[in-house]
């Protein structure tokens, strides 16, 4: 399944193939803990900083840089429109890590990628955000993702390698999410 | 449950009450439909933009900027750790949805929030997006999400609140992803 080539779809397949190894040897490594800090600005507006989180049997020590990222809504939604919305970027994690997975992926399988693109569009009813009716859902209905993939690969094949991805798992079954308040 | 008072938690709540009553007066307008579009670089690393949208009966005229959003891994995932990863954007967009929910649903029922910050952890077992284990899910198997909330509210007014977050609904509950390859 695995080629010795060194690069592939700007992935080091060396790397990769050690990665896999490495984890089969000792199943510990693949255990990841990522982190996020939120703070909220005013209204629908906030901003989230990420830097530490731990992986591969240690805290990281190699990211220098802490990643901000911003939210905020639209006029329409009340808000002053300074960033994208949270749905949004719910869209923006889920294209990444598809388009993430088929590449990893990809490069272990030999496959070339040439070129990716794919635009993502969900549709949502806000009378469950705003309470209007219990039986209409909050998040989007569902969400479509369409690729254009410059590559020789099966659209069959480039499927499969997108199952992979970890956002796609992520939205499309249940991920159980605990809330606490603390002081 | 409504007041008549005009800024509550950075929330125009004249502009959230007539927003409510125009949605009660005709659910079309409740209807949004979100889109982004993903552009891969190479290996991990890819760019997401997002500007238009549809909501309240129309296709958007109000937004002026388009936002881009990055996506990388770090080192330790074969990345250059350009950007946040999608797993950590999945945190960045439920914590602020989450924040967000709490902030517009207390202004409309009046409750002050002076101050907000949460802590987001989601752990993963990366054996299931290598492939290594069927067994082992791809993404998280779960997130905690610890808010410090500076109210007179209760825990469980807080909690009850935060269910109106799309992105909680989005990633707590399954919601279908359809895939397509388009030439």
């Amino acid at each position: 399944m695995i080629t010795t080539a060194n690069m592939k779809n700007g992935v080091n397949v060396d790397q990769l193939v050690d990665t896999i190894n490495a984890v089969q040897g000792n199943p510990e490594l693949a255990k990841f803990e990522f982190r996020a800090k939120n703070n909220w600005i005013t209204g629908g507006h906030c901003v989230t900083s990420a830097k530490g989180f731990y992986g591969v049997g240690q805290e990281d020590t190699t990211r220098q840089e802490t990643f901000t990222m911003e939210c905020d809504h639209p006029s329409v939604l009340l808000g002053e429109d300074k960033a994208a919305t949270p749905v949004e970027v719910v869209l923006h994690a889920l294209g990444s890590c598809l388009t993430a997975a088929m590449t990893y992926h990809a490069a272990a399988n030999d496959i070339d990628i040439e070129g990716m693109e794919s635009t993502l569009e969900g549709g949502i009813d806000l009378q469950g955000f705003l309470g209007l009716d219990p039986e209409i859902r909050k998040g989007y209905d569902g969400i479509t993702v369409k690729f254009k993939v410059k590559s020789d690969a099966s659209e069959e094949q480039l499927r499969a390698l997108a199952q992979f991805s970890p956002v796609f798992d992520i939205i499309s079954n249940p991920t159980p999410v605990s809330i606490e308040f603390v002081k």
